[in-house]
C-alpha cells in the first residue's frame, strides 16, 4: 500500500525506481584484552594499509566523476589514516591496555570525534566526521565486515540510507542511481550538497525511511517537495510522471536561457550573478548563464590547511577566477574569518557569542599582515579581468575607510615596485550590520557598491542566530524591517549614482525576487544552478508595475502579510 | 617621591588617607600523604565548623550595615560549606589518596572552580568566586594562617589589596575606610559594585597598585577619573582637597534636587526613572529622587535558588515595589532569561551565541506555564500602584500580540476568579532589537509604551558582543546609526500619541542626554545615582534649543564626529 514519508526536498527534480537499500551491518566492538599485542599492532597495520588502498581508488575514481573539489575530501580521509597522533594512540593503547586492535582504535577515534564535535564550530565537526567515516572503514576490516557496496548497484535504483557518507557518495554510478533517500541530514549536510552536485533529485532528513522502506519496492522521490512515495499507486506512478516531464521541459526551457541577458517584462536588465568559493565553480557559473560571479569566498583558500596561503597562492587562484570568467565582473570578498569559520593555526580565542565576535574585517584589520597579503594578491590579479574588491563585517565609517586606506596604500607599492595593477577596480563593501543599512546614505559616499548579505543582515536585525533551532522562526527574511533596510541601502545607493546587489541567500529565493525588483536591486548574486530560474521568472515581472507597490508592501505588519502580499498582488 | 598609577574609576568621590595594604600571606600547600585519614577527616571538620561560625557573624554584620540584599551572598557561601556533594569528595580523596585535608580540599575545590569558570555564564562564574573565597577561609584554618583583618582598621585609611572579596568588603568598618584601590577588577567586579554602594570612592584594575604601594604611606584616590596618587607632594594635596570639596558641594547641590520635579531650562518636564532588580532597592530610588521605576529586572526573582518562584513569592516582590513607590509608575519587565543569564534549574540547552539564542519573550512563549505564573502575579499586584509591564526582546509584531494576548487572557481569568486587577495597566515592550526600531511605526499602533533597552540594541546594531573586549570598540552608543534608530522609535511613538522611554545604560549618560532631549526622549530611567545628576544637567538645557540640532547630528557619519558636535553645540 502506498505510503508517503516527507523529509527535505534536498536536490530538485523527481525519480521513480526500485529501493536499494544500502544498510550496514551494525559494528559491535567486544572488549576483550589480548595477549598477543605485537600481533594486534600487525592486524592495525594491514587494515590501515587495506583501508589506504581502498581510499585511494575511491578518491581517483571520485577526481574524474566529481571533480578535484569534491575528491579533496578523500585526501582528507587519507591523511587521517596516517595522521602519528591518532595512530600512535591506538598503539600505545594496544600496549598499555592489552586491548584488541579494533577496541583500541574505536576508544581512540572516540575520543578524538568527541573532542572534536564539542568545538562548537563546522570545520571542527567536519574532521569529527572524517574521523568517523575512516575509523569505521578500518574496523570493518579488523573484523571481516562486509559491507554493502554502492559499487554493486548496476540497474535503475533510489538508494536508501540512514545517511550517506562521502565514500558511499562519491561510489555511486550516476548512470545507475535515480534519487536518494535518507534518514537524517539536512539541506545543507554533505549528502545534500553531493546529491546537487551530481543532479540527483534527493529528500534528506524522513527520520523514518530505513525502517519503511524494503528492498526492492518501487518508490517515488520528490526533490522538489520533499516527498518520498514508497509502493505507490498506479495513479500516484503516472501523476509523477507527469511532473517528471514538467520539470524536465522546465529544465530544457531554463537551459534555452544560458546565452540570454536577464531582462524583465518591460525590458529593464538586471545582472544575475553567481555565488562561489573556488577557482574550479566557474565552469557551472558559465553553464548556468552567470553574468557575473557576485561573491567570491575567498576563506575556503585559508581552510582545511595547517598555515597561511601565500601571497602568489591567492593570486593563482583569483587569477584562475578572472581569467576564465573573462572581463565579466567578479567581486571578491576580502577574507571573512572568525565566527563559525575558525583556522587552527591562527590559534583565535573562543568567544562567547562568534556571531557578534573578532571576524572578518575587524581581524583584518589589527592582523594586518594577513590583510596585506591578501591585497597584494588581489591587485597583483586585477590586470586580469574585471575584479572588484568588497569588504566583509564593515560596521562603521571608521572601518571601511581604514580598509580602503589600506588597500590604496598597497597599490601604490606595488605600482611603484612596477607590477601592473588595474586602475579601475572598484572598491565596495557588504551590507550585512544593521548599523550600515541604517547609514546606508553616509556610507554611499564613499564607496562604489553595496552587496547585501542577508544571511548575516537578518540574523542581526532580528537577534536571532540562524544555525539555532530554537530560534530559528525568526529567521525572516520577508519581515518588513528586512524589507526596509534593504530599500534603504537600494535608495541610497543611487541617491549617489552607485549600484547595489545582495549575495546572501535571499537573492535567488522565488518570493523575494519580485520584492528586490520592485525596490530596484541591481544585480541578485545566487548560487549558479538558481541564476536560470531566476532569468525565466525576471522575464515575466514588470519592473515599473511592481515598483508602483513599493509603499504598500515596506508598510505592512508581518512576515505573513508580505508572503500572502507577493502571492495576491507580485506574481 | 609622588607617582600616580592609573585604573579604572568604580566609585566615585575624593579620599585622601594613609594606605592600609590588606595583603594575606601566600597560601602553600604541600602535597603530603598522611597516614592518619581519620584525623585528617577530624581536622576538615573542625575547619569547616569555624568557617561556618565565622561566616554567620560576617552574614549577621552585612545584614546590618549593607543590608539583606548584599547579604546573600554570604548565605551562598553557607551553602558551599555544607554542599554535601563537595564536602564529601574531600572526604573521599582524602581516604582513597591519603591526602592532607588542605591538599584534598584544594584539589576538589580548583575542579569545581575550573568546572565552573569554565561555564561561560556570568551566574556559574560567582559560583566559582563563593567556591574560592569559601575554600580559602577553610585552608586559612588548616594552615593556622592569620590573615590580615579588615575589622582590623581603626583609623582613617586607604585600603589597598589585590582583590576585596565579598566577605573583606563586609568586614570594612566604614567609618574609618575613606576609599580603596585594587589590582584587578572592572567597573562592574564585585568590589566596583559593593564600593559604590557603600559611597566609597574607588578606583580598581590597578594592576600594579599593590606591588608599589606602601603600608602608611599617605595616598589620593580619585574614584573620579580613575587615579591613585602615592605619597603625592603638599601642592597635590592641595589640589585633590579643593577637588574633594567641589565634588562634595557638587554633591549638597544635587542632593538639594531630591524633591524638584525635572524640568528643562525652558521647562519642559520629562522623567527621571530608575533601574532596578530588587524591591531593597526603591530605598535609594526615592532617596536619589526618582520619579519612577523605568525598569524593574525580574530576573533576580529567579536567580540563586533552586527552583522558580512560586507566584505567591513573586506577587509578594511585585506588591512591595509598587506599595514603596506609592503611586509612582513602574514598569516591570517580565522574565528576560536565556543568554548570559542561566537558571540551572530550567536546564536549557548550550547555545553557540547565546546573545542572539532562545531567551526572553522567546522562551516565554514557548515554556507559557512559567509565563503565565509571572503575569498572574502581576496582574494580582496592579492594584497596589500604577504597574506598566514590559516584554523583553520581543522581535517581531506577533510575538508582541502573543505576549499581550496571553497577559489578558490571565487578566479575564482573574477577574472572573474576583480578584481585583487594575484597569490602568499600560503594555509596553523594550525596543533592544533593530527590527523592532526600524518597525517603530507599525509596533506604536498597538503598544502603550516603548522602553528602548540600549545596552543590547547596539550589540545587534553594530553586531559586536559588548561583554567581548576584542570587539568592545565597536559598542558605540553616540554612532549615527544608532540615534537614528532611537530617533524613529521616539517620532513613531509620539506619532500614535504613546510615550517612549529607555532603560539602558546610555539614558544616564551626560554626553548622550543632551542628544536623548533634543530626539524628544519623554523618560530617561538609570541607576539611581544618576538621577539627580541627570536632573542637574537636564535643568541647564532647553530643549526647543537642541531640537534644532536633530536633523545636523542625525547626519554625521562617525561617533567621533557626534561626540565632538555635543561638546561644540549641545553643552
Amino acid at each position: 500500500m502506498s505510503e508517503k514519508i516527507t523529509g527535505i526536498a534536498a536536490s530538485s527534480g523527481i525519480a521513480i525506481a526500485k529501493v536499494f537499500v544500502l544498510a550496514n551491518p551494525e559494528i559491535v566492538i567486544e572488549r576483550k584484552t589480548v595477549s598477543d599485542k605485537a600481533g594486534e599492532v600487525e592486524r592495525l597495520e594491514k587494515a590501515l594499509a587495506t583501508s589506504k588502498s581502498e581510499l585511494e581508488i575511491i578518491r581517483d575514481k571520485a577526481k574524474v566523476d566529481l571533480g578535484e573539489d569534491k575528491a579533496a575530501i578523500f585526501d582528507a580521509h587519507l591523511l587521517v589514516l596516517s595522521d602519528p597522533e591518532l595512530v600512535g594512540a591506538v598503539k600505545s593503547k594496544i600496549e598499555s591496555d592489552s586491548l584488541s586492535a579494533e577496541a583500541a582504535l574505536d576508544d581512540v577515534s572516540s575520543m578524538f570525534i568527541s573532542m572534536f564535535e564539542n568545538m562548537d564550530n563546522d570545520y571542527m565537526k567536519e574532521r569529527a566526521a572524517d574521523i568517523r567515516d575512516v575509523s569505521k572503514r578500518v574496523i570493518s576490516h579488523l573484523l571481516n565486515l562486509q559491507f554493502a557496496s554502492p559499487a554493486s548497484i548496476t540497474e535503475e535504483t533510489i538508494v536508501v540510507a540512514e545517511d550517506l557518507t562521502p565514500s558511499d557518495t562519491a561510489q555511486l554510478n550516476r548512470k545507475y542511481v535515480k534519487g536518494f533517500a535518507t534518514d537524517i541530514g539536512g539541506r545543507t549536510s554533505h549528502s545534500a550538497i553531493m546529491s546537487r552536485s551530481m543532479e540527483i533529485p534527493a529528500v534528506v532528513g524522513t527520520k523514518t525511511i530505513m525502517e519503511k522502506a524494503e528492498q526492492g519496492v518501487l518508490a517515488i522521490v520528490d526533490g522538489l517537495s520533499g516527498e518520498v512515495i514508497l509502493d505507490p499507486t498506479p495513479e500516484e506512478v503516472d501523476k509523477y510522471k507527469k511532473k517528471q516531464a514538467d520539470f524536465q521541459a522546465q529544465q530544457e526551457e531554463w537551459k534555452k536561457l544560458v546565452n540570454e541577458s536577464t531582462k524583465t517584462a518591460d525590458d529593464h536588465h538586471v545582472e544575475l550573478a553567481a555565488n562561489i568559493g573556488n577557482p574550479g565553480d566557474i565552469e557551472g557559473v558559465l553553464n548556468n548563464g552567470g553574468e557575473a560571479v557576485g561573491l567570491y569566498r575567498t576563506e575556503f583558500l585559508y581552510m582545511g590547511r595547517d598555515k597561511l596561503p601565500t601571497e602568489d597562492e591567492q593570486f593563482e587562484a583569483y587569477k584562475a577566477v578572472l581569467e576564465k570568467m573573462e572581463g565579466k565582473p567578479v567581486v571578491i570578498r576580502t577574507l571573512d574569518i572568525g565566527g563559525d569559520k575558525e583556522l587552527p593555526y591562527l590559534d583565535l580565542p573562543k568567544e562567547m557569542n562568534p556571531f557578534l565576535g573578532f571576524r572578518a574585517i575587524r581581524l583584518c584589520l589589527e592582523q594586518q599582515d594577513i590583510f596585506r597579503t591578501q591585497l597584494r594578491a588581489l591587485l597583483r590579479a586585477s590586470s586580469y579581468g574585471q575584479l572588484k574588491v568588497m569588504f566583509p563585517m564593515i560596521a562603521t565609517l571608521n572601518e571601511f575607510r581604514e580598509a580602503k586606506g589600506i588597500l590604496l596604500e598597497e597599490k601604490e607599492k606595488l605600482v611603484s615596485e612596477g607590477t601592473s595593477v588595474s586602475d579601475n577596480i572598484e572598491i565596495g563593501m557588504m551590507v550585512e550590520i544593521p548599523s550600515t543599512a541604517v547609514l546606508a546614505d553616509r556610507f554611499a559616499k564613499e564607496v562604489d557598491f553595496f552587496s547585501i548579505g542577508t544571511n548575516d543582515l537578518i540574523q542581526y536585525t532580528m537577534a536571532a542566530d540562524r544555525m539555532n533551532e530554537r530560534v530559528s522562526y525568526l529567521y525572516q527574511p520577508y519581515n518588513p524591517s528586512i524589507l526596509r533596510l534593504i530599500n534603504n541601502v537600494i535608495t541610497a545607493a543611487h541617491k549617489e549614482g552607485k549600484w547595489a546587489g545582495m549575495c546572501g541567500e535571499m537573492a535567488g529565493d522565488e518570493t523575494a525576487i519580485p520584492l528586490l525588483l520592485a525596490l530596484g536591486l541591481d544585480e541578485f548574486s545566487m548560487s549558479a544552478t538558481s541564476i536560470l530560474p531566476a532569468r525565466s521568472q525576471l522575464a515575466k515581472l514588470s519592473k515599473e508595475e511592481l515598483s508602483k507597490h513599493k509603499e504598500a508592501f515596506l508598510n505592512l505588519d508581518t512576515v505573513d502579510e508580505v508572503i500572502d502580499y507577493v502571492k495576491t498582488h507580485l506574481s
